[in-house]
This record gives structure tokens, sequence and C-alpha cells, in this order.
């Protein structure tokens, strides 16, 4: 499972591993909505924690936040990211943690790739399937990483291969 | 419930508002030791629920984090930030924030006070009780400052004046 944290809109992907075979099983968002700030965390937590119940993953990656400039910007972020790292932590996961450009070098091959590349690559490999938005796009992109990095060698670019990438 | 909140330590104050009375229940630090972020994230939330669950609080409020320039520390702060208003809003309770400033303005009368003098307001209005450290006084302070703010009028002003302040 991959999570993309924000306070906003939270995207998350749960894809099988089976050998080298790649498998989408689900992707979706988690909306905060309005209410206070506590509100609106909790509510992010009981989403994400209905979805870990829902798909039971064996394994979960939460990509690390961008930390820009705008510190109002970076603690709600941070608000978010922490419930991101604790429901799979609550369901006794390891909690992998890959920062964005990793992330696209992993999907796309290249560090700087922009958000039309890595929705471009995940549909790539997993042909057909619908994407709930951007931030479920990442969130694929995520547990793809993932499963690349604690898979070994090179089952992501086998599988990209083979989807003529 | 006061909570002060912090990566590594996260202070906690419990006090009791009777009418104009205010009494120290309880207070202490939760400390998320070593490990992944996520299994500190972890720790901290499993320490800070069974302190609601022991204490029952009506009332929590959190203290707003400081968003200073270093955007690494702010992102830390604001994980930990995240766990501390989940925990209550889980417990159906309504989250206050208050900034330091106002903590401060509250408890000491000045915004710019230093935390030797939110100890010190502390302890006046608590005489002889044990506090586990500064983080956890701030969390008292944050507990006073609620008080103050949601039972109107000028409770803590009489009990301030009564203590000697």
């Amino acid at each position: 499972m991959g999570i993309d944290p924000g306070l906003r809109t939270t995207g998350w992907g749960v894809i099988e591993v089976s050998g080298s075979k790649l498998t989408h099983v689900a992707n979706g968002l988690c909306l905060s909505g309005a209410g206070s700030l506590a509100a609106r965390l909790l509510a992010l937590h009981e989403q994400l924690s209905e979805i870990v119940t829902r798909f039971a993953p064996t394994a979960a990656a939460v990509e690390q936040t961008f930390v820009n400039r705008d510190a109002a910007g970076t603690l709600k972020l941070g608000q978010a990211r922490g419930i991101a790292l604790l429901v799979p932590a609550q369901a006794g996961l390891e909690v992998g943690e890959y920062a964005p450009n990793a992330v696209k070098k992993t999907v796309v091959g290249v560090g700087h790739a922009d958000k039309r590349q890595i929705d471009h690559m995940v549909r790539l490999q997993f042909p057909g399937i619908e994407i709930a938005g951007p931030d479920a796009a990442d969130a694929l992109a995520v547990a793809l990483c993932h499963a690349h990095h604690t898979g070994g060698g090179n089952r992501l670019a086998a599988a990209l291969a083979r989807a003529g990438a």
C-alpha cells in the first residue's frame, strides 16, 4: 500500500506483488472535509484505517513530504503525514518512506518528472485502471517504488519493459 | 487536559475545574523512544491514548506549534502534533488550540515570557506539585489557558490573585 499524504486530500493505492508480477488492486482518495483541524485529522485516520482493514496490506510506504519554504504548509502536511504513518504502524506494518525524487526515479526513470509523467507510467504499468486523482496516482507510484526497493533486483524494470516503456 | 506536542517529548497535564477552583490532577511526559518515525508516532499515540483513557478529560487543548525557519523541525513537530490532536478527537473531545504567546499571556500576563516564568506561575497556581519537566509545565499552562478561555470571565485571574501572583 502506498500513501501520498495531504491535509485536504490523501491518496492511497494498493497493489499486489506476486513474484515479478505486479497487479493493481485499488486506489482512492481520503478527503478530510471541513471542520476543525482535529476533526479533519480524525476523518483522515478513520478513512485510512478503514482501507487498511479492508485490504489488509502486508507492506506500506508513505511519500516523504516535500519541505518547501512555506512553514505553515509544511506544518499542515506534517500533521496529515503523522496520521498517514500512524495508521499502517497501528496495523503492525513497517512503514517505508521515499522522497518524491526517489519515487519518480523508480517509476519514470528520472528524479525531476512531473505529475503527468507519473500518471502516464502508472497507467502504462496497470493498463485500463481508473485512477481517482493525481494523489492516488502518486500513491500507486509510492507502492510501486516500495515493491521495487523491497523486492530486490529489477522487478519493476522488467515489468515496465514488458509494458512497453 | 493540556498537551504540548513534540516528536521526542510530548508534555501532558490534567487539571480539574470546579466553579472558580482549579486543581492539579496529574502531569507527565510521553517519550517516543528510538525506532522508525512510524514506530515513534505509534508509541506517542499509545501513551497519549492511555492517559486519555485513565483520566477521561472532558476538554482538551493543544499548544500551537511554533513555526520557525527550520522546515525539517517544523515537519517533525507537525507529525507529532497530528497525533496530539487526533487522540482527544478520537475520545470525542473538541480540541482547543492556543498559540504559545496566548498561553503565556494568560498564565504569566505577558506574551514573551520564558519557560522559567511559565514553570513558576504553574507552581504558584498549584503549590507543592511535582512537575515531570518543562514540557509538562507547558502542558499544564495550556490546560490553564483553556480553562480560562472556556470558563469565561476572570476565573484564572482570581485564582492567581488568591495564589499571591
